[in-house]
């Protein structure tokens, strides 16, 4: 039995998420799909984590076990490639220990999201960022986001109605860089609760805009109470970077 | 009579590029609509330059003239986008004085190719990049592009076909970035003939290559052959990117 792990990139904006689901289309069902044109199995992939409809990816990572693989491993991408539409592709494949799982074994996860700070919005852009048009203080943004990291009970910050056995996570990274009229944030941490980075951004935008101060964060995270924090921004500014093991 | 200066983004990747014509869709017809709606006029746009099918653009200039304008200066970018499709946005607009003319009093343009430089695709990038999965010296490429600057005669890099008055162009700049796996070759000149962009960095593909030396450069150009050169790639890549006044 061999356990093959592969890193994918794909555009978000026409699925509705990783998670294979009925009666919608997912990434994971269309790479299951070409898997099962190349190999003639039916195999089921096991993903890092789902995202969610409209969310994009350019390291999220799956594994899915076969008997044998009738082609070579480093053609492999390629020829899952040929099968799948444009905005999925396998990056890279690679043989794994037989007890790898892709969700078990990960350590955590780096995010993005992409605002585009400017009066007009940008057509370029347009499905991979969030346009927000006023005026925002940089700095007590990032002042903000640092107060993100560590160990935290994040249920401030996680879809109401979620249920995990546990809301605490702890973030080790919070950068927060500006290129022109393009902001990235970017979070890694062990794990993310239920639309905990869309949450997070949409309250680090109040804070920007000077409705909030800095110091609020913690307050936030204290209250745990979701009402607390800002919105919860669209998917298409959100982005998998990567899985790390 | 107030002469209307509006410089535009657009993502061409639906559009049969940016002059109007019978019996497909082009930017110019789109904000001549959108122009019509919000005037009640018939607005002619002068644009300048053309951009081909499938090309974008940051910053095309175009201008028109007007009686009257009912709204203010300053809401007219909203007023016009809130009129136009997702993939055109009007980025700023000013009076200028009434003999401006958008390519007339043109005095240069800035077009930047974008290539993507990895074994495998890119979804996220797919309509933004042209994806070239070999090896690319990038130091050769830089000095082939260096024998472009100057004032040359371009027939090499010009679409064979094209009529033009004369084939002479001045190359006052270029510059070749690669930030991870994309790399983006800039150029700035007082004007570029038809497909001339895309045969240029074609061509340098090939020194990137190896196939050819870069100082093959100034011998395709003292040629005045289109055989000589590269190929055409294709329009995804390319963005016009400014046009200088």
């Amino acid at each position: 039995m061999q356990n093959i792990k592969l890193i994918i990139e794909y555009d978000g904006t026409n699925y509705h998420g990783w998670q294979r689901q009925k009666n919608a289309v997912t990434v994971q069902e269309k790479i299951e799909g070409a898997l099962k044109t190349l190999t003639g199995k039916n195999i089921i992939l096991t993903g890092a984590g789902r995202t969610d409809a409209g969310v994009h990816a350019r390291g999220q990572v799956a594994n899915f076990r076969i008997e044998t693989l009738k082609i070579p491993l480093e053609r492999l991408p390629l020829a899952i490639n040929s099968l799948l539409p444009e905005d999925i592709a396998v990056k890279h494949a690679e043989r794994v220990p037989e007890d790898f799982h892709s969700r078990y074994w990960a350590k955590g996860k780096v995010y993005s999201y992409y605002i585009l700070n400017s009066k007009m919005p940008s057509p370029l852009l347009r499905y991979y960022s969030y346009h927000f048009p006023r005026p925002l203080d940089i700095e007590k943004m990032r002042r903000a986001g640092s107060y993100f990291v560590g160990i935290h009970d994040f249920s401030s910050f996680m879809a109401s109605g979620s249920s995990v056995k546990t809301t605490v996570r702890s973030i080790n990274k919070f950068q927060l860089d500006k290129e022109k009229d393009l902001i990235r944030i970017t979070f890694q941490g062990d794990g993310f609760l239920y639309n905990m980075v869309r949450i997070m951004v949409g309250t680090l935008l109040e804070v920007g805009e000077g409705k909030l101060p800095p110091e609020y964060i913690p307050e936030v995270l204290r209250a745990r109470e979701r009402e607390k924090a800002g919105i919860t921004l669209p998917p298409k500014g959100l982005v998998l970077e990567r899985v790390l093991y």
